[in-house]
């Protein structure tokens, strides 16, 4: 479909709309595989493959900006002088899929055995408890970044964990737990982490 | 549900959390009934409200900017002091009811008689159709501010409309169409503007 402004101009859109702030560099895995992206990264090249293959259309969310000073030069852009970095209320990414609402966190770890809880926070299990409540589909995409392994953890296999850890368990997930109740992905080329198809298995198998 | 930090730390959510950046202050219409609010607090406050009642988990998306200098002075908080607004590549709203994926965007008309589309971008067109095709609900939120009245327009009206314009015709959707092809809303006191039964009524009679 051709899009059109109201002035009859046509619209193209810009490559600067699909790119993603990314306010605080994350350190980078120079390793081969990865060629040296962040999960981050490598989620958002999933992500717009979704978009342009009509799969599934999901973004990644603003980082939340408190804006205290704006100025207004003459003849150009607004600009913002002072802002402070925000906690979102949320996860990072949501959309569509197949008619089903996707919700979802991506976590890295450099650890090899477990995945820490603290790469959590309790705001971010609150949102997911309402999402599942509403029958979305939440869950975290875990990479190992090490191990260069990458898993779809589903919302239940989590709050099991938290819930566990709040009655005085352990803090993290183990290795094992992802390797026997998550979805492992194999990294590909493009899309670069085809997390649908685990979504697919996650909903046939009434994970959630 | 009692959340806490791993730390062991009792989790209580803040309202700074729930409260929506409003980077640029829209003008306030003083009338009584909607006592000086803009339509994003009215309907953020009608999120809230679904959110603590569980009805539905509906967000506004932060603005996005791009950030160009941060500081990171001693033992305080980052603070951003370059940045720009950068236009969406979406709609504003977004989030999850009922197992449905919903999609906004709420925009307000000075105009009596029509609603200019103009006020829409044709990113925001090309995101709702994508949300669409996903078998996503997606619709406008649109207050005639001089009027006090709120419609829910489904998106395939407002497509209609756009298609329409590309061809040749007119640049705005008038009142009478709203009257006829989309759902009212009577404002009322909580929640302020009550969409979700507009919602059931669009599946229902199949408008998407």
């Amino acid at each position: 479909m051709t899009i059109r402004y109201p002035n009859g101009k046509l619209y193209k859109p810009s490559s600067e709309i699909q790119k993603v702030s990314k306010p605080i560099k994350k350190v980078k895995d120079l390793s081969y595989s990865n060629r040296g992206k962040t999960l981050e990264d490598e989620i958002n090249e999933t992500n717009h493959f979704y978009l342009i293959s009509q799969m599934a259309v999901i973004h990644k969310k603003p980082v939340p900006i408190q804006i205290v000073k704006v100025e207004y030069p003459k003849r150009s852009a607004a600009v913002i002088k002072e802002a402070y970095f925000r906690t979102a209320s949320t996860t990072d990414y949501n959309g569509v899929w197949n008619g089903y609402y996707i919700d979802f966190e991506a976590k890295e770890t450099e650890s090899k055995t477990s995945f820490p809880l603290k790469n959590v926070h309790p705001h971010q299990i609150k949102h997911m408890e309402d999402v599942q409540k509403q029958r979305g589909i939440a869950f975290l995409i875990v990479r190992f970044s090490r191990l260069d392994r990458y898993f779809i953890l589903p919302f239940s296999i989590l709050l099991q964990a938290w819930d566990n850890m709040e009655s005085g368990g352990i803090k993290s997930i183990p290795l094992k737990v992802f390797e026997s109740s998550s979805l492992e992905i194999k990294p590909g080329y493009n899309p670069r982490i085809d997390y649908l198809p685990a979504l697919e298995k996650i909903i046939t198998n009434k994970y959630l």
